[in-house]
């Protein structure tokens, strides 16, 4: 439960209101040196607070961690880290304990746990808990980065306004970087700033919105994945939608492709200047037969409104079994998504450090047998 | 690799031109007596050479069991089903050994395995290897059934042409069981020729198409799942992202969700005349925080069009390195998503079963305190 | 890594000079109240610096609870339990950085993690990351004792001084509960008198000594394991040997067994007075073909010396290469085994309670076909 | 369920009296050419009905490959082998039926599986059920013999006959490869005939009896295994507690450690001629910390005495809840140990290299930051 991984696991743990938030992370390789600096980068990125468009609650979300890592380095054993809960105002919430919230985890959360659960602030549900991933994502990435690898994201989508999407066949990592140092991250500023304005009316009717985000990862080796039901899709998506408020994903032309003929969505293979195997176009985001084949990964995920919103709603009492109108007070963001970004790309590097592990073994073919 | 499931487990192995395929089932609960013209009956509807559309290899898809069942009934231990493979013509796969299909995993399989993977027909990777799903996935839904569960799926979208879609509150098991019947699974038969009329114009550009499977799941119980990475589309996704040709995912609304507002997306929650909590719309498709709802499940599954095409495509030659094209002979299917259908039912079976019986172990709750 | 359990999940971290040490518990049922009494007061029978015969390490192992508790009660939500690590005395151990402790994971761990380990005080090696798992288990056995299984060990075998064994065939919770209050777990305490002057007489000798202590359960239901791999034995064996020091592990009549003809410990099938399927002698130690049969279940589990010793002893310090000779000094028990037993019960604790839970799910049994 | 293996993972299905038994192992590494005359030897030594003191049933143990073996190499995709029962006489068990056998798993299948298993010689609980473990060791064996790691093991001990053991610090490939060679596998010839005499004396008597098998593995590099649950000891004793009959476990000098000194216990590290690290005795069976250190692997396995024996036992029939006696007709074994040797080995390696392929990964250490 809230675990995921085969050869590097990550254990999250901890609910929105209570003591703190962490995760432990087990099977990391020995001998890296952690940028502080960068991890609390990438955790600022996701950090309540950050602008009027987002959540008023001010978490500093600095981690603290308790063991795996040994002057500056990782051990290879698990790695705690906590991030303590500060800003915890629960009395917002007891009002509504048995009024369960519309599009929330409350009234699921119930059924399962007996109604044991810590319901203050969606409890283990809140996205709140999406900040272990980031740091574990933070991680990630910069062992990632050693062979590479880059895993950037960008707000493709809030109601009917488009970023630029992402070149599938010639995805660079400077463009990932550049985004990476954006307060509201997408490549056409432009269509950041309607973003931006639809977002701040939508809040001002007291309602929420959702949006896509679309995530590239540059550099990729094929063959990472493998066959039927350990695909990269199905790694990919199983963390992905482990993210609060995802309700889609795709790879590559994702529904498109349903609507290419074969001749179209095939993507040619071609030899490059340097003669290695590339494809010309990528409607398959760099999967084929769930296994990468080292052109750029393409994959977007769409999110849901935020369902805390300030509107009245109609909804039910589980404790008088009564039809109730519920009016959300609490501090929440009106709309998710930018928030979400690092999440995304997190939660994506998570599973591809995974597989790359994984993969290594392969490498010297010791038990190979002469051809 | 090639399992999955956590309760239950489902352990798939064979190659498409090898001795035969098939799968092992662990932890099937004992007892449980096994309709096997129910089996049959669902491996027909994926099996190929049943119509005009689909390829012409000729396959009885009998299922063979080698444990598991005694006097009829489920023991408990693995169940292994085995399927022989008969019509095996492997010369028409000689002639491209190294020349790498478009859209297949032939290169991606070559990486990973150095080589030495069995290439026939895609070896692991064919869509033949889907038989098993659809046996687990018999097996599955006749044990799901028993608590009046029913898993269905229809052709949602041929390219621009849509099937009526299912009623997202007030699914019923009738039609579902209708589907079933149907030798082309839509709702709307008109739009079924149409679609089938599409088909059979692309099969003779020698081309081929793709679409979107919509499932729908109808009585299950709230709280299967759980929170984070265990959520019901994570379970569900990472194993359908497991069928070959599986490009997107989406739930309730999905990727339309990104569009609403919350006030539209939050599914408001109800009483209906017996007491019991329902919401009043599902753009959630029955899932909140991961957790099912009771509402029915709504899932749609984008599959890309058959990658293996009559009509020549650049490719490359892995052995000499050099580029080449290819005109792919075989036999073939110009839309895969008519025989998709059960695949996709299977696999969400397959997932369901496992969940209801993790669930399971709550009823009794023996362990609770006192209120 | 260093995590354990199918359906309850045990996730351990932390080093033994780190910032602290701690668990993640997963799956935890709900609504269970914790008597953090009863948790402390296992927690310090295991706990250094209780008498002469155990280290002077002043450590008051208070467990603090960051998450999964609400209310007093059990969420269902992940648990996380820290220990802080308080009495630290690093400088013990730079001494002896490069000279590789014969009898320890020194030169092991130095292998398997590239020198990049936490080496002050065997880090994650050390012993006092049994901590947790007396924690887990004390949670665990506080469920367990709802069902009235009691677990319980004492110290067997100190050298050639053997305590009283357990009945295997009429254990008693009384008899468990009452070793459970004292501070040197034997159930004839003369010769637990003469153990204690053993380990004194060895302690002067600048010199440890191992042990055997032997676990017993009562009232576990029959019908908990499974055949080959998923047998009992495998899951206690599988944990139990992750506690240091364990090299030895037997159940029932164990290896006197394998002297015995079939017509000996073949145990026979009796009624009781209420008609219950019992065995008359239990040389199978409660478990056959994996699956536990309901009488108490015996195991036994031999320890090794403690390897830190004053007396001086040959090595290898691995920076020069070159032969050495070492005398530890630090701080350490003359005889790990009376502070093991309350490990020893934990780990069979949380092994029980995962089985019972599994189990749990069999009891509806509503999947079944009438017979 | 019946499935082990982290990174190779083998899942065993079949009843002793069903249609077949078998095997499907994954993430075998690719390119390997099978040995298939090797692999029968090794199924030869297990076979039944090879001599006098063993049942006889006569099974010719023919492994039949569906999968995963192309052109005579592994393929890296699923391997699924098969043992169709040929020779099956299963009135012998009707009359039987309800008359549970004592120190079998009649009683507990029963429990379990609410008396739907195959209760016919044994079903899924049949020693039968250890053919495939041979399977899976033999090719394990073939790959662990490349990197020169030779998996050995002879009886140790029946009754109060004791074989020569093996030497703990210079144990030989030549001596294990001898050992595989004999058809009653003893080091000293002298002692096996004084074995045989006495259990031909047992089998005259209607009874049975157990024994204990030693095994020993040389060339392991160190670093395999991990701390706490990860250790070598719990993933080997995870595998053997999997051998039905299999009562106790112990490395090294196992329960005679309990009664050793550190100062006798601990092995000293030594430097050899080549400079490399090594320890002067072997006490610790080549395991520190849960870590292999490189010297050869030392492990002792009791099993108790076939239950099946003529003598006439008390028990209970479950079907009428009375009290009845048994006399065991069918094909039995006086005593199992000699047929064990080759499934104790072959568990060992399978083991063995799922550590050995984790660990690889290790190798390459790009990660690593400078020192």
């Amino acid at each position: 439960m809230s675990s995921t991984g085969k050869h590097i696991q990550y254990h999250i743990f901890g609910e929105s209101h209570g003591k703190g938030i962490g995760i432990v992370i087990k099977n990391l390789p020995p001998g890296v040196y952690i940028d502080w600096d960068q991890i609390q980068i990438e955790m600022n990125r996701r950090r309540p607070g950050q602008s009027s468009l987002s959540t008023a609650r001010a978490e500093k979300d600095q981690v603290e961690i308790l063991s795996g890592i040994f002057q500056g380095r990782t051990t290879g054993t698990p790695l705690c880290a906590i991030i303590f809960n500060t800003d915890i105002r629960s009395k917002d919430y007891d009002a509504i304990k048995n009024t369960i919230r519309p599009g929330h985890a409350d009234y699921t959360a119930y059924i399962k746990y007996g109604g044991f659960h810590d319901y203050r602030g969606g409890g283990h549900f809140s996205g709140r808990l999406t900040a272990p991933i980031v740091f574990a994502g933070a991680v990630a990435k910069q062992i990632l980065k050693k062979k590479k690898i880059y895993v950037g994201a960008h707000i493709y989508q809030i109601e009917n306004i488009y970023d630029q999407p992402f070149d599938p066949v010639h995805l660079q990592a400077e463009q990932i970087e550049k985004l990476r140092e954006k307060a509201f991250s997408v490549i056409d500023d432009e269509k950041g700033n309607q973003m931006k304005k639809r977002i701040s009316e939508i809040k001002k009717e007291k309602d929420s919105i959702g949006g896509v985000v679309e995530v590239g990862v540059t550099s990729l080796p094929a063959g990472l994945g493998g066959p039927i039901f350990d695909s990269v899709e199905s790694a990919l998506a199983s963390v992905l939608f482990g993210i609060p408020a995802v309700k889609g994903i795709e790879f590559g032309s994702g529904f498109q492709i349903a609507q290419m003929k074969g001749s179209e969505a095939n993507d040619p293979f071609v030899l490059d200047e340097q003669g290695r195997i590339q494809t010309s176009t990528n409607h398959n985001g760099g999967i084929l037969g769930g296994i990468t084949n080292g052109m750029p990964l393409i994959c977007r995920v769409a999110l849901k409104p935020t369902p805390s919103i300030g509107k009245r709603q109609k909804t039910v009492n589980i404790q008088t079994s009564s039809m109730e109108e519920i009016e959300i007070q609490g501090r929440h963001d009106p709309c998710i998504v930018p928030r979400a970004v690092p999440v995304i790309e997190g939660a994506t590097a998570m599973v591809l450090l995974d597989l790359l592990l994984e993969n290594g073994k392969q490498e010297d073919r010791w038990w190979e047998d002469e051809r």
